[in-house]
């Protein structure tokens, strides 16, 4: 098995200097990380089960990345995990991702180190090849990272039809759907075609707006005012519950009356929403179960790094009423 | 210096089980936990400086105790200390204490051992007897926790005066305070006081009602409904925002029309609040430099367990005006 002098040899640099670029400590140069990098892939250096079969021990100690706990969707699927892990005796180091894909990629470096025994990340920044070489158990949120990553999502394709039949049974004709920019083969862009599916069954006219995901909610909702200022949209589906509430906030200012003038479905349902917004009507995620389920997953897999595991998860969704859609 | 095996010895278990315990890991009987840990005081070990100076490094992790990122307001602050510190090569293990003290007694005792450089700890479920003993850097936000662990806040009195102010420029005659329970010497008791001295001069009436912070959203807006049924109440100062926005839930029900007859602040104005509720006029903590104080004071303290630091560190806050109180 190759060493960190081994590393230092073939990179032309100290072993202190492989260890700091593993453990991503002190300030180094991109080229100087380059070169280590390429040597531990040349060698097939596995830093952490090294450092594990090395110390005998688990760190007890599970990466969580995510988009960022600002967000309530994300900051109750974090409590959710750090609950649910602390009770069978392990401990997140939390990685708020946002867009940056330097700050993921940075992470990834430090925990495939020998920092965690593995990784939960419902990010979406790196590309297929970054996630393929950590060499750590892995499950994702919602997300296709890799072949051999298994993905825990919601039903989004039923909860886009849920979204749909709710919709077209409050009377609305003329349909526009929000949503964030969705990599085509990534499990949210199901919640469209399950959405689709059913106007697509019944004839109903809708139009589809694009928002990505991390622009301002200022951004957001100056779109959201064109969209409703120009068109003689009576419906409209947010492929999540922010997005809803400035819908809510800019058909109030323009004097359009929901649900009477418009009718508004969200997706998610967090415990923040069902709390704050009660009148939004919205499809639940089912956060606990999913979190259950993804540490049901890792812990098999930081067990057993070679046991079988689906690609998918799915688990079932939920329609809320509230007072946006009657 | 006290080893494993000493510690051991004195308590009748196994060198093992006494890293257990240190380590809060596998099960152990409260019975066992109360012998390591009375043979851990009586000799005056301490695994974190002991593990330390056999690693002979620091693990660059830091503790975050707060009450829970569900909550908008510890999401944003979990988001910055993590990002703040990232930047400085420190990663964070997050704790979302809740009001359960048994778990955040147990990250301390985990956190006591070797895995992090310090702790930044929002939460106040412990007594002062627990955190003077862990012997490691913390810096506290907004909590009395010992007198040798800095507060950093926000301007809670100026605050309170700020809220008061406003709701009697804008015409309350009749006011409410809603607030959570507060501890006498806690610092967000100081909201009330500025609220009171205001008032007071001013000969302002006014009713104070307290409900538990950590009360469930439900049973906090029971009591607002009694409250708002009840009384002439002209004027609400809630000393959260999102108990400002079940006022606002209530108050609609009602058929109570806010601001005209009735006008509204909350406190903490974070981004979520600002981005999705602009209509609520808030008194603003400034998270960000809060986070930057904490992380700059903690820092100090670790590259100098001696160095002299204030006990307190007050930021000022910032009126943000909206509908609620025009």
């Amino acid at each position: 098995m190759a060493t960190l002098d081994d590393i230092a040899k073939m990179a032309g640099v100290s072993a202190t200097t492989v260890s700091r670029v593993i453990n991503n400590y002190g300030s180094l140069s991109e080229k100087t990380k380059a070169k280590v990098f390429a040597a531990m892939r040349e060698l097939n250096y596995q830093p952490n089960s090294l450092a594990r079969s090395l110390k005998g021990k688990k760190t007890q100690l599970i990466g969580v990345i995510l988009p960022g706990v600002g967000n309530p969707f994300f900051g109750q699927m974090v409590q959710e995990i750090e609950d649910q892990l602390f009770k069978k005796g392990y401990r997140i180091i939390l990685c708020n991702a946002g867009d940056d894909s330097e700050k993921e990629r940075d992470y990834l470096r430090m925990l495939m180190a020998n920092r965690v025994d593995g990784i939960i990340s419902g990010s979406h920044n790196l590309g297929i090849e970054e996630y393929q070489k950590v060499g750590l158990p892995i499950i994702s949120f919602d997300r296709y990272l890799s072949n051999n990553i298994p993905i825990v999502s919601s039903d989004n394709f039923q909860g886009g039809r849920l979204a749909a039949q709710t919709l077209m049974m409050s009377g609305s004709k003329m349909m526009e759907i929000i949503t964030g920019a969705n990599r085509p083969n990534s499990p949210t862009s199901n919640r469209l075609k399950g959405f689709k599916e059913i106007l697509g069954k019944n004839d109903v006219e809708f139009n589809t707006s694009e928002i990505d995901f991390s622009s301002s909610p200022i951004i957001k909702s100056l779109k959201i005012k064109e969209i409703l200022s120009n068109k003689k949209v009576d419906g409209i589906f947010c492929t999540d519950d922010l997005t809803a509430l400035l819908v809510m906030q800019q058909a109030k200012d323009l004097g359009i009356s929901i649900p009477e003038d418009l009718k508004l479905i969200g997706y998610d349902g967090t415990n923040f929403i069902q709390n704050y917004h009660p009148e939004l009507t919205t499809i639940m995620q089912p956060i606990a179960d999913i979190v259950t389920m993804m540490i049901d997953l890792l812990l098999k897999r930081i067990d057993d790094p070679d046991c079988k595991l689906e690609s998918n998860y799915t688990l079932p969704v939920k329609l809320i009423t509230g007072a946006t859609t009657i």
